[in-house]
């Protein structure tokens, strides 16, 4: 047997007793990770050492080096992440709703653990611990394959979660962590139905892509995120520049970062050249459409590519419209639809915008970068999906379960 | 520009219109569907005529042909399905739930429509008819890839459907049937991910399986049930032979029939006797164990692939257990997640059998076929799920809609 079937079989069997687990042994297994973690810093270190050795013999990818890197401050936040979960509420359990029919039977909506989760993810060592303890407190099973840059930190790591579920009464098989490195093992594990409930690509573009295409195992999408503010007509004009400054710059390589600022052509000579004046301040290169250019004249050309474009760089596409059905427009036609801002002080403009925009978060008078399971107050949570099936938005423990019916009757046949 | 992506393009821009329309608007548009159905009889039956000659000049499949056909009685059938929808609550709009952040950001949770669904289908024109009736109540737009056998009943509905929707005010783009035959446009259908938000497969299991494994839009799945009734030692007789009897034979080509009989060994031998007689003199073929063929001599014996068989059929798999254990784990084993039953009298095998076994819908001391949509008090429904994602168990109209998160905020940003 293969090693992926293997650990794929341990995972659905470990998926099982999980499921029944009460929230206080989840919980004390959630704290023995985190003592186990910052009491083996040492190990995790070393093995992590090696990967950044080996990863920079050959390459020299800064961002992936820093996200590769793991230094007692990460392993500290990983403790702390921990320990977060086990301060939220355990979501399994609860029964939404319970009903009875005509005929006597009672039927109850409740929720339980999706079962098994397939965590396909780059060279982020970080993840391993987030997503083990994500899926231990909803109850999950899961089956993880990281970068194979991270394959030593990712072992050690693992080694340690391993025991202290061993510590705690949680099956082992709780977590797995698919150690070979080959790519045909991935897109096998894509389409290992059987076993795998659910699959979630954690990283750029490029993986989450890799998985849609190929995977059969249900997927839940997240993290591409072309986000606009369109400033209205009747903006406060100082709000709409605080708010596109810290949507685009105060962290724009996340997927809730804005990317096109769309403005009304009504508002647009008086807000523009003062608001790309501090943008370019703050290092971001402006790309507009002739209009714009008309306005501030040394204005790079955006082209139709720069509209569907998720920069995750100091780079901003900037549209005059003509009214707010434009700016609906374009946003339903070029957005990925993760997080829209309106920025205005009408009523019937911010109805129209809540209401037309096709996106998981729409925001009136705010930044975009609230889009994040901590700042809607679910804690912890494993991306942000932008597809619409199951979970659209932040995907924190709630988002991890599904829904059983369990129905009490009396000898009830149906004519 | 071909057939497909013409009209998927209509079905999404009609999309953003239908979430925008009022429950009048759109349960009008019902009650003119349902009128123009009934006045249109005649030109539907006609048509339906055409796709029967057709297909008998080549075929018999009398199940096919069954299905096929359309009677006045069918049509009334589907116009009354139509009457239901109008008097189902519009889910659309509901906010489940809305809070406030320390921050003076409003958050609320939206319910909104999915957009596009796409559904494949096989040669049963009602479907059409249903699924365009369930789409509209819920805002969806939908495009339809139904049966070749049924092109010209489901083009003749079709029409009538748009002109019901043009006198409505609702955009005739709101449904579209592809009409090419061909087996590459549906294949180009299920990877259409810019125009279609969900993909619902109806019918049988080959089917569903091709959209599973070629499908990169999101796929609800539905319908395949190897369901199981478990006669636990402490039952009442009288009370399982009887749902056992209609989990079985009421309606056997159903998803919710049941398909396997399992019996703790310390009722087996008071219980098999009787049981196998009155199931057999419904006409039911029982394949057994050989625990049971040691009861009841003259007992097919069944084989590994019998417990992971969906007859859809008059034949029973029957298996003596140890103990409630080993009928929930040959549950979790063979089953399909779909609807399982426990026959008894005790408290803490009815809680075990509904915490453990694994499934959409799990029932103690009733009869699995009452797993869907009107059953369960939802009214119209598209299939039952049983996968875990998104949806579990009957897809009525909640199940076809997302949410959207709504913000409401007065300059916040990130810090």
């Amino acid at each position: 047997m293969s090693e992926l079937i293997e650990k794929a079989k341990n995972v659905k069997a470990a998926s099982y007793l999980l499921a029944n687990l009460s929230s206080t042994v989840k919980n004390d297994g959630l704290a023995k990770m985190a003592e186990l973690l910052l009491e083996n810093e040492e190990l995790i270190l070393t093995a992590n050492r090696k990967d950044v050795e080996n990863y920079q013999i050959k390459n020299n990818n800064k961002a992936l080096i820093d996200r590769l890197t793991l230094t007692p401050k990460r392993i500290k936040e990983m403790a702390d992440s921990l320990y977060t979960l086990i301060s939220l509420p355990d979501p399994i359990g609860e029964v939404l709703s319970m009903w009875k029919r005509p005929n006597g039977l009672t039927i109850g909506q409740k929720r339980v653990p999706i079962g098994v989760i397939g965590i396909i993810y780059e060279a982020r060592p970080n993840v391993t611990v987030d997503a083990a303890g994500l899926c231990l407190k909803s109850g999950n099973a899961v089956l993880l394959k990281g970068g194979s840059e991270a394959i030593h930190s990712n072992s050690a790591i693992i080694g340690v979660l391993k025991e202290a579920f061993r510590s705690s009464g949680i099956p082992e098989g709780a977590v797995e962590l698919i150690e070979s490195t080959n790519r045909e093992t991935t897109l096998e594990m894509m389409k290992l139905n059987q076993y795998i409930d659910v699959l979630i690509p954690r990283g750029g573009a490029g993986l989450i892509q890799t998985v849609v295409q190929h995977a059969t195992v249900p997927v839940i999408e997240t993290g591409t995120g072309n986000c606009h503010v369109y400033v209205c007509e009747d903006a406060d004009i100082e709000m709409a520049e605080n708010i596109i400054v810290n949507a685009k710059t105060s962290r724009p390589a996340v997927c809730n970062a804005a990317e096109t600022l769309l403005v009304d052509e009504r508002i647009a000579e008086r807000f523009l050249p003062h608001a790309i004046e501090i943008l370019r301040n703050k290092g971001v290169e402006i790309r507009g459409c002739e209009k714009v250019q008309a306005i501030v004249s040394d204005v790079t050309t955006a082209t139709e590519e720069d509209w569907s474009t998720e920069y995750l760089d100091y780079i901003l596409a900037v549209k005059v419209v003509r009214n707010i059905d434009e700016a609906i427009a374009h946003i339903n036609q070029y957005g990925t639809g993760h997080s829209e801002a309106i920025i205005t002080s009408g009523y019937d403009h911010s109805q129209k915008f809540l209401q037309e925009v096709d996106a998981a978060a729409v925001y009136v008078n705010a930044s975009t970068r609230f889009t994040d399971g901590a700042e809607f107050g679910f804690g912890a949570e494993i991306g942000i999906s932008n597809q619409k099936l199951h979970a659209r938005g932040p995907v924190g423990l709630k988002e991890l379960t599904t829904v059983k019916y369990i129905i009490f009757g009396n000898g009830q046949i149906r004519e």
